[in-house]
């Protein structure tokens, strides 16, 4: 994202009043290529970690697979962190080439999109963390009250997997919630009121 | 919120550059104003649809009440909706005040309070309705694979009544969602970038 503002769209030229203004916005641009590869990298892991996970279990004579399709909220922890990881590797090539160039055209409608973009993302992965933990709970503590047993000390080593897999999630998610006010920030600070920049901080 | 920019603390006194800015504005006042009660409203309504809702059911000589204790999400989405609820009501009386007098101080503290919290809340009833949708989903078709049994078909007007519990919930959810992107629009916009104030809306 052009915070330096290189490559502006027309209307939009920021003039700038010091150096601490560049040291802040560079600051808020590193922050976010980083917090977007952390993203990326956790929302890749808790993928491979619950979609690889299984284990088999003998009750008598009968077998019985734990896979992660035995839980809707797995699938879509799945598929939110799937859609969140396709997403964030579109931003962190365009973080990286837009630090690298410097040129990369910014825009009202872009600014928009990203953050937009941020904010569903943001709240889409949140949501499947939480349906996510409230079937962990389920899986570790049971439902007395509902005759809904417990499973995980029966699939001890699927559950801690998939514990390790809703962890990482749950990084994903409060970067994203993070980078979605930083994409608020990029935004709405176009929308300036007043001439005072940075007045305050 | 003083978004006509009356009473703002000195230093970010906005200058108005025609009547759409202020109709503008005048629009975002009322709108967060609707959707804090709105948000209020249904809030209670859900807290007093899940806390009242209770079913006896009759099982040979043994008699058992299913009420909303019995499931922690229920509980977790009465804590969410208590919270937005007390912090929603703070934030009729400050938004009606405001309209009402017109000299309520603006400052960039207070922005950043406001929209910390707004974040918060939005988060924690996104996370909660979602939580107890996974619930609910398990309780009206049960999960097979894990012999975690349907209760929605025993316990029917209990589910009934749950359900629009949980959907008054999910519109309190939605309208933080909105709220919240409203005080990051007002934070932020103190932080203008440029002079070309609402250039290409």
């Amino acid at each position: 994202m052009s915070y330096l503002g290189v490559g502006v769209s027309p209307g939009t030229v920021p003039v700038y009043h010091g150096t601490n203004l560049r040291v802040l916005e560079k600051r808020i641009r590193i922050a976010e290529l980083v917090l977007r590869c952390v993203s990326l990298a956790l929302g890749l892991l808790a993928i491979v970690l619950v979609v690889t996970d299984s284990q088999v279990q003998t009750f008598f004579s009968y077998q019985k697979r734990a896979k992660f399709t035995d839980m809707k909220a797995l699938v879509f922890l799945v598929v939110a962190n799937g859609l969140s990881s396709g997403y964030t590797l579109i931003q962190v090539l365009r973080c990286a080439i837009s630090m690298f160039r410097g040129d990369v055209l910014f825009s009202k409608p872009l600014a928009w999109v990203i953050f937009s973009a941020d904010q569903v993302i943001a709240y889409v992965t949140v949501g499947a963390v939480a349906a996510t933990m409230q079937t962990a709970v389920f899986a570790k503590a049971g439902q007395r009250e509902l005759q809904w047993m417990k499973v995980c000390n029966l699939y001890g080593k699927f559950c801690n997997q998939m514990g390790g897999g809703v962890a990482s999630a749950f990084v994903v998610s409060l970067s994203m919630v993070v980078l979605s006010c930083i994409s608020a920030f990029t935004l709405f600070r176009l929308y300036g009121r007043n001439k005072n920049r940075y007045a305050g901080w």
